[in-house]
């Protein structure tokens, strides 16, 4: 089945906004079999939209569009709706009553703009926003599906996942596909290429992709056959020989992150953990506490911004500041080594380096950041030359801290 | 003029990717007046670019591609092109030379595949590229424009930067426009609309956009006139009315970020900053240390994600985890006033709520946040009801502690 997604917004024609939403229903409708033909993008305006919209349904058999269902003057998607399909706007005295309700259960009232969000076109369906108030609105008509979500990226994806995806797994037109992926880090994409291609040859209807990001490459095996089960079997037989290859890169499958696996290690072993962060700022923290549930194992860190507190918190040695200064191996050692007595923790991570963009030096340039761990058999330190970006070095420094503690539980 | 931005790439149709360069081209399009009607992509396939193309030839003036102009089999680019505008493909044996040259100065022999590069389409223009060897490619009939550039974002902005834009600048059709971004925050879009529009008209060729994040509403002006000065004129007569009806919610323009405002903020009356984050795990100073500089005015956290690091460290009273919870007005106070002791700051901001999914009860919801301040002269708490997305929470709770610090610095 072929689908086009339209995404709304002056804000996206403006390049105001980066549209992620098209890649994400990209991501979703890929995995099920569908192929995104075409994605469009057109400003708040009905006339844009009516033109959009009937040429989308001239040349494919599913369309999705994002943005536009909000309250607002500038919100225009319905009125473009009911012109294209001759439809009338219905009023929802109970989806009203739902909005009113979510308003008063945060206290406050809902202001007489909102009452908009209850009308909605004749003879649609609705599929319930579980994260704000814009429902999600779905047309049949003439074989063809037209689907309609708000453009707020997290309201977008909870509709998608929990509504329409079930609901288009069971049309038909679907070709059976599986997509599994294999989370990687501490290896380069080049790198990780040679090993798994050395000796291996792909089967007909199998696809391998290189994704990198910020935690490591995930490798994205896309497997179709003529049953969901010889699908699943392809996908799964080329995963055991990457696993065989290069297994111990390798933290997780899926929606397996870095964070998830590090936490079921330290769970599985009744292990905790803190941190001590000095350029992250609290983001190391922030990225183990994004898991529900790790209170289980993570206890709580220091920010050690301003040097003092590295002293009288982390029990650094003034003598080693001056010495070797904040950003260096001996006072990664003493923060993490400090950190863990003052928390009791099994293990402790430390983060001291030059973020950037400025701070850096001849000897020190922008982007060394020295990573520690502490733990009742070791005290050891990584030097990591990173970039040039503030937040890329931030966040590669937290995942590389993770990478640190997962090879060292797992003795690798 | 009008102008159809198309981005080409397999990567981009599955989702890959998310193609960041339309909005890159979009921002600097829309900052000298061109509008960007319509914005598509499509998969690496010759039949759908000539589609795409012909349909962009038909409804605007000037069209913008990138992707699919590298040496490999899946660049296919040039041969839609071919096709399009019914013309050869040439060799250019200077272009040669110099993409041969690009090669040895990196110390590499150049692949013979590289050669298609200086195959190009006859009577077209070109735009040397600096960080590649694909050209930017210009052809002009009809009265249309066609730019083909390529996909790889840090090439495709230096020929575009360099070489497109002022060659457009230079074309006759272009309008003056002022783009003028007003940020506020502590407010819902609603509520927002109807105090700006409570007897306000917008002036012809001026548009206003509400723009919804994490950290507030931005309002986006958008003027039109028939020279620079006087669109400036315009976006700055709506500013200045929009500043005089909310200007408490508003904390800057543009650029200008919740945590930069407050940086601004703290360092204009020399204070200083601590926090003390339970459910955030970190997030708040992580935000706090986007800013490069922050050093100058915060000095460090803790993160007391386990009750004992509350008692420990922040000297949070064990009666009063014990009578109101660790989720509690009275905790919030505490922890906020044990962290500016502890760190001798002029102002803690503390965090702890219910974050989600998990945790909830029926006194104390999934997203039941409290938010606490301590400085010299106030200690105050406030309860924030989330939603239900553990994510959403935690950035939404870490940005409701800037704006509360922010209220309590200016007075509001």
């Amino acid at each position: 089945m072929d689908c086009e997604i339209i995404t709304i917004g002056d804000e996206i024609m403006t390049g105001h906004t980066v549209d992620s939403n098209s890649a994400a229903i990209s991501e979703l409708l890929t995995s099920i079999g569908i192929n995104v033909k075409y994605r469009s993008s057109i400003g708040d305006s009905v006339e844009a939209m009516e033109e959009s919209f009937h040429l989308a349904l001239k040349r494919v058999r599913l369309i999705i569009t994002t943005g536009g269902l909000g309250p607002t003057d500038d919100d225009l998607t319905k009125r473009a709706i009911v012109k294209v399909f001759r439809r009338n706007l219905v009023f929802h005295e109970d989806l009203l009553e739902d909005i009113k309700a979510r308003w008063s259960a945060r206290g406050i009232e809902m202001p007489a703009i909102n009452q908009n969000q209850a009308l909605l076109p004749q003879g649609a369906t609705f599929f319930p926003n579980k994260n704000g108030s814009a429902v999600g609105i779905c047309i049949t008509e003439s074989g063809r599906i037209f689907i309609s979500l708000p453009g707020v990226p997290f309201e977008m994806k909870q509709i998608l996942t929990d509504e329409i995806m079930p609901y288009l797994k069971n049309l038909s037109g679907t070709r059976p596909i599986s997509v599994l992926k294999l989370r990687t880090t501490g290896i380069v994409e080049s790198k990780l290429a040679e090993i798994i291609m050395s000796d291996l040859q792909l089967e007909p209807g199998v696809r391998l992709a290189y994704l990198p990001g910020f935690s490591g490459v995930d490798l994205r095996i896309l497997a179709t056959s003529d049953s969901q089960e010889r699908s699943d079997a392809k996908a799964e037989s080329l995963a055991r020989k990457i696993e065989s290859k290069c297994g111990k890169y390798i933290y997780g499958r899926n929606d397996d992150t870095l964070e998830s696996a590090i936490g079921q290690l330290l769970r599985d072993n009744d292990k905790t953990i803190c941190t001590a962060e000095s350029c992250t700022g609290g983001q190391l923290g922030q990225i183990i506490t994004t898991i529900s549930g790790s209170s289980d194992y993570f206890v709580g860190s220091v920010v050690a911004y301003d040097d003092a507190v590295k002293i009288e918190q982390l029990e650094v040695d003034p003598a080693t500041l001056k010495k070797y200064g904040a950003v260096s191996e001996q006072t990664a050692l003493q923060m993490a080594a400090g950190a863990r007595k003052l928390f009791g923790t099994d293990y402790a991570l430390s983060i001291t380096g030059i973020a950037g963009p400025e701070g850096g030096t001849d000897e020190k340039p922008v982007g060394n950041i020295w990573i520690g761990l502490a733990s009742a058999h070791s005290n050891i330190a990584r030097l990591f030359s990173l970039g040039r970006e503030r937040q890329v070095n931030r966040a590669r420094a937290s995942y590389a801290a993770l990478e640190l503690l997962r090879r060292d539980i797992l003795d690798l």
